[in-house]
């Protein structure tokens, strides 16, 4: 039997498979398509071949060494084919019922590590706080170009749109001169919520689920990490802050080694409990601000909306009926995945 | 360079590769993941093996022939691990934030021939005209239970959820007891267009379509095929129905074997032009005009909406990005993926 879970936020359903839902061992990657980190030996994201990659845009580096050189601690490059681009015209164009915008946009890979290691799993929680500020850094940079309405921190491990064969740890930045659709939704979602209770829908969640404890994978002071529950994938996971705001940059302010510590967290628990399996997270934040933003309300943004962290296992592949309706099929219970995540350990 | 292009019905923002997009030919799939259909000797889909399915639901067969045994032209049986079933309780339950329904509805499989044949395209048109009309049955039926909203009838060629390794021809009827949101956007959108122009944004992008021709793959008196102007995926094909009607059910009436022949052409197109991949089509009807709808409108609908197939060949893989954001990125402009289909020799 399975049951409809509705997405309290955005309103999607999702068929939650109850009982002939696949044991967690059952997910476990046998054939690794990951490629021998070992068999790399030149790769152009090390230390050393920093010649290899386009100048970079940003680093977090040792006081006395020179861009572009040794001695960085994190770097951004500019993607050598960026998904959107910085010198396009940003003026709308029609075509008969067609609505038609010039990718104008930002598309930056955060390199996360100047050693040869594949997993932010792997990096120790310093570095991976490093990586944090990174994102915040070059969020608020982005922010200054008046055109861009977004910027989607996110990452892909082992997992590429070209079959590149990057084994080196690295995240992607990408800013959008619109709104995602997705984040729209959430937002929607959330301010009708407030219309209605004048309360976060993000924060009730947060409680619901403290207290409810089945879907908690981890915990802290400062953040907890939960299987949703209308997950749209198997062993899905939201990262969510448990003080209140909206912008992902002002809300970690202060939290970078906390925030380490739950993502290094969570995922080595998917790493060691699901067989090192692909993966994708993203980071969630309210728009900018824009006094002219056309799609955006600014109104009571910053009280309705709630940063958060979506990570997704790459652990099953979606089919017709998912593309055509909408719906997402996910076959473990979201507390179940949870219970055996919470188990595993590192 | 690329460009952003919104889906004009349900407001989807696709980026959309322009000079760097991917040649037609490197889109050819090499390694092909193909079961070799000779091997499969025993298929429980063939005729002489209808016992190795559940009892049939429904069957178009020869005048004497009984059920369950051969004698059959296409025949419809329930799927052995259903999606959604038929006999649960469907009062909606709370907890705290989060709506529950039961996962009342139906999952079908249709086996769309006897012989053992692999992908719909090497069907012959008057079959593929039956399977059409089995759609038509199956919907027609399912809409007696008062309890389910939609359903959705789709094929996924070479592609399963559950890793199996059927290689017969077959489509897939799910019916669920709500409304899948992607139909819902579709709904919403064009209504939205209906208010303004009291015309129907499927007619009025058919005659667009018609007239700029470089987006049109297949064209005949009553059907036109193309890749839409912001398709999601390399591609991707829309199957319109020239006459207006919001019900599929209603609007193929007498036209089966018109849009076979469309089918048939633009399905041999994608296999022999692209190397064989999997891919996945979905029909898009009004969902059931039920009295008391709770989300449903029902006063313009026949008017608005327009029913129609998607057709995405498998070719690309999506990663955080999209699912992040609702973006996807679709590597080759339709224009260009619609004349590389037209030449295409079957």
């Amino acid at each position: 039997m399975h049951e409809l879970r509705k997405d309290p936020i955005i309103g999607r359903w999702v068929i939650m498979a109850k009982d002939r839902a696949r044991r967690p061992g059952n997910f476990i990657v046998s054939d690794k398509s990951n490629a021998d980190i070992s068999l790399q030996k030149e790769c152009c994201f090390c230390e050393g071949h920093e010649k290899e990659t386009p100048p970079e845009i940003y680093a977090i580096r040792d006081n006395h060494s020179k861009p572009n050189t040794e001695g960085w601690k994190v770097r951004v490059v500019p993607d050598k084919n960026p998904i959107l681009d910085a010198d396009v015209d940003l003026t709308p164009k029609g075509h008969g019922l067609y609505d038609v915008l010039e990718g104008r946009g930002a598309h930056e890979v955060i390199v996360e590590t100047p050693s040869h290691i594949a997993n932010m799993a792997d990096l120790d929680i310093d570095q991976i706080a490093l990586v944090i500020q990174t994102y915040v850094a070059r969020i608020n940079d982005l922010e200054k170009d008046k055109r861009l309405q977004y910027v989607l921190a996110h990452k892909n491990y082992n997992w590429s749109r070209d079959s590149q064969n990057i084994t080196h740890s690295y995240s992607e930045i990408i800013a959008t001169p619109v709104n995602p659709m997705r984040v729209k939704e959430e937002l929607n979602g959330s301010k009708k919520y407030y219309d209605c209770h004048e309360r976060c829908i993000y924060c009730d969640l947060i409680k619901q689920e403290v207290a409810a404890k089945e879907r908690v994978v981890f915990e802290n002071d400062h953040f907890i990490a939960i299987v949703p529950f209308a997950s749209r994938f198997p062993f899905e996971l939201w990262v969510l802050p448990k003080k209140h705001n909206a912008q992902f940059p002002k809300g970690i302010n202060g939290l970078e080694l906390e925030l380490a510590k739950t993502l290094k967290e969570v995922l080595l628990k998917i790493k060691e409990g699901l067989g090192d399996p692909a993966y994708h997270f993203v980071v969630h934040t309210a728009p900018f601000q824009r006094q002219k933003g056309k799609s955006m309300r600014v109104n009571t943004m910053e009280e309705d909306y709630h940063w958060h962290i979506e990570i997704m296992p790459r652990l099953t592949h979606t089919a017709g009926f998912e593309k055509g309706t909408g719906f997402y099929i996910c076959p473990i219970p979201p507390e179940e995945a949870a219970s055996y995540l919470r188990e595993v350990e590192i």
